[in-house]
C-alpha cells in the first residue's frame, strides 16, 4: 500500500511494486516494511551534523518522498509523492526565507516562545460534548463539604451525560502539585496551578470542578481572571466554622488546635469569603445538607446559564 | 417547592405552605427565596465563633433542615425533613468520634493531605466519550513537526469523533509554566508539570497529545512512569538537525548560532532520542512530510490498540 497525498488528505492504495521485508511482523495498515535496529543519534554540540545509525537503506523514489515511521520497533515507510510545498502547508510553520519567521514572545520567565493554533477550536469540542467548558470554583473551609459537593455534582452531571472533571485541591497535591508546602506563598502557587489547569480543562470543553479551601480572595479573582466572562463560577460553601471543626472529617482541626498544625485556615490562618460569588450555599449551626441538594442548585444554574448545551 | 431528601436523591414537591418573599426575582427552580445581603464572615484566629452577618431570618421547621443558597446575589432556601445521617452520608468524610477519622498523608512537601475517590470513575468518562483516555506524547527537535503532528492529529481525531486536547510545550508556558525559564532545573520541571497534566488529561478520559522538544530521556521516562501501562505513547518526530535547522520556522536556530540564546537543543545543548519510544517518525534531509500522513500512523496506532473504543 502507499500512503499517497491528494490535497492534503491521505488516500490508500495497494502497491504492487513495493515488497514487504517482512510481512509476519507487518502490524500497521500503512507501508511497505523495513526491520531495523532502534533510531539513535548524537546532536553535538556547536554543529549541525546529525549521525543517523540507521543501518537498513530507506528506498526512495524519484521525484517522491519517504516517510518512514517505526511502530514497536518496526518501521513503516511508504513513499509518496513529492509536493516541496507540503513543508510549508503546516498550520503554524512557514519557511525560512526570513519573511515568514514566526514572530515569538516572552512570557514570564519563558523566552522564544510561540503560541501555536490549531484548527479544532473549544467551539469543536463543545459540540462534540454537547455542553460547554467551564470551571465550578468550590470554595470554603476545611470540612465544608467542597469535595462532597464536587463528587455529587460529578456524578448528577454524568447522568445527565456531561463530562466533568475534578480538580480536587488534595488530589492535586499528590501530582502536579506536590512540591508546594502549605507556606503562603505556596498556597498561592497551588492555587494559581490549579487555575492555570482548570483553564486549560474549560478550554477542552469540560465541566471543570475545582474543590480547594482557596482561602484567599485575591488568588480565587487571578483565577476567575483567566477565564472567559462567566465562565468561572464561583460556589462558596458557607458553612460556619463551628460546624466544619465539630465535623473534622480529617482530624485536622483538632491537630491545629492543639498547635501541631500551623497555618490552619480558621484557626490562624484567615478565609476571605467571596464577596460577588455566583452562588453561596449555606449552612446554619445544629444543621446539615444533602450533597445532593446542593449539586442540584449548582446543575441548575448550569443549564439556567447555557453550560448544558454546546 | 420543597426538596426532601429520600434515600439521596432530591424528589421536588409544590408546597403551599411556603411563601416566595420575592417571585418577581425567584431565579431557580428549586425553593423559596428570601432577598438578603451578601454572605460575610470572620473567622477569629484562636476561636471556633463564626458571625454570621445575614440578617435576613432563616426559616427552619422544628425537625427540619435548612438549606440556603444564593444564586447571583439571591437565596434559595428549602426546609427538607432533617436525617442526622445525611452528614455522614458523604462520600468522603465521616463523623468525628475519632474511628472514622481519614487518614491524611504527606506527599513531597505536602502534609496532611487525603485522597479522595469519586463514584465517577475513569471508566464512566471512557464510556460516555467512546474511546480511552492516553497521552500522545510527541518529542523531537525545535521545528521537526512536532505542533504541526499535534494540530493533525487533533483534527484527524476530531473527524472521528473522539476528544483530544493539545498540550504545547510554547502553549503551556503562557500560563502554568509562565514562571518557568530554559534553564536545565526549569526545563526539567516544565516537562514534569505538563506530565502531571496530561495524566488528569488522561484520567479525564481525554486522548491528549503532548508536544514539546523534551529533550531528556529520563524526564520523559518520568512522566511515563505516571500513566498506566501502555498509556503513554511516545511518539519520536527523527528529523535530522540539518532539516530542522533548514526550516527553522521561528529564527530560533539562526538566534542560537549567533550565541543570541544559550542552551539550544541540537546547538548547544543534547537532544537525547527515545531509546524504546512507540512510533518513530522519520524524515530523511532533503524530503519532507505531510502531516496528515504522520497523523493517519498514530491515529491506526491507537486504533489497533483500542484507544478509539470505551
Amino acid at each position: 500500500m502507499i500512503g499517497v497525498v491528494v490535497n492534503k488528505s491521505l488516500i490508500l492504495r495497494s502497491s504492487p511494486e513495493f515488497d514487504f521485508y517482512d510481512s509476519s511482523s507487518f502490524s500497521g495498515k500503512l507501508g511497505f516494511l523495513l526491520k531495523m535496529p532502534s533510531a539513535s543519534f548524537n546532536s553535538l554540540p556547536g554543529g549541525p551534523q546529525v549521525r543517523s545509525s540507521f543501518s537498513a537503506p530507506i528506498q526512495a523514489m524519484e521525484g517522491s518522498r519517504t516517510t518512514s515511521s517505526f511502530v514497536n520497533d518496526k518501521v513503516d515507510s511508504f513513499p509518496t509523492d513529492f509536493h516541496q510545498s507540503c513543508c510549508n502547508s503546516d498550520d503554524n510553520f512557514t519557511g525560512n526565507d526570513g519573511k515568514d519567521t514566526l514572530k515569538t514572545s516572552t512570557v514570564g520567565n519563558s523566552t522564544n516562545i510561540l503560541w501555536h493554533k490549531c484548527s479544532v477550536e473549544k467551539s469543536d469540542r463543545q459540540e462534540l460534548l454537547q455542553q460547554k467548558g467551564c470551571v465550578i470554583w468550590i470554595t470554603g473551609l476545611s470540612g465544608s463539604g467542597k469535595s462532597t459537593l464536587a463528587c455529587a455534582l460529578c456524578r448528577g452531571l454524568h447522568a445527565r451525560g456531561k463530562l466533568t472533571y475534578i480538580l480536587d485541591g488534595d488530589n492535586v497535591r499528590h501530582g502536579l502539585n506536590r512540591d508546594l508546602s502549605f507556606k503562603a506563598e505556596d498556597r498561592a502557587e497551588n492555587i494559581r496551578r490549579i487555575g492555570e489547569v482548570a483553564k486549560l480543562f474549560a478550554d477542552a470543553g469540560v465541566i471543570c470542578i475545582a474543590s480547594l479551601i482557596s482561602p484567599y480572595r485575591k488568588d480565587r479573582d487571578a483565577c476567575r481572571a483567566l477565564l472567559p466572562e462567566g465562565a468561572f463560577i464561583e460556589v462558596f460553601m458557607d458553612v460556619p466554622l463551628q460546624v466544619c471543626e465539630a465535623r473534622d472529617p480529617k482530624g485536622l482541626y483538632k491537630l491545629a488546635r492543639a498547635g501541631k498544625i500551623k497555618g490552619f485556615t480558621g484557626i490562624d490562618d484567615p478565609y476571605e469569603p467571596p464577596l460577588k460569588s455566583e452562588i453561596v450555599l449555606q449552612q446554619e449551626v445544629g444543621l446539615c445538607d444533602s450533597a445532593e441538594d446542593l449539586a442540584e442548585i449548582v446543575i441548575t444554574y448550569l443549564d439556567e446559564k447555557g453550560y448544558l448545551e454546546p
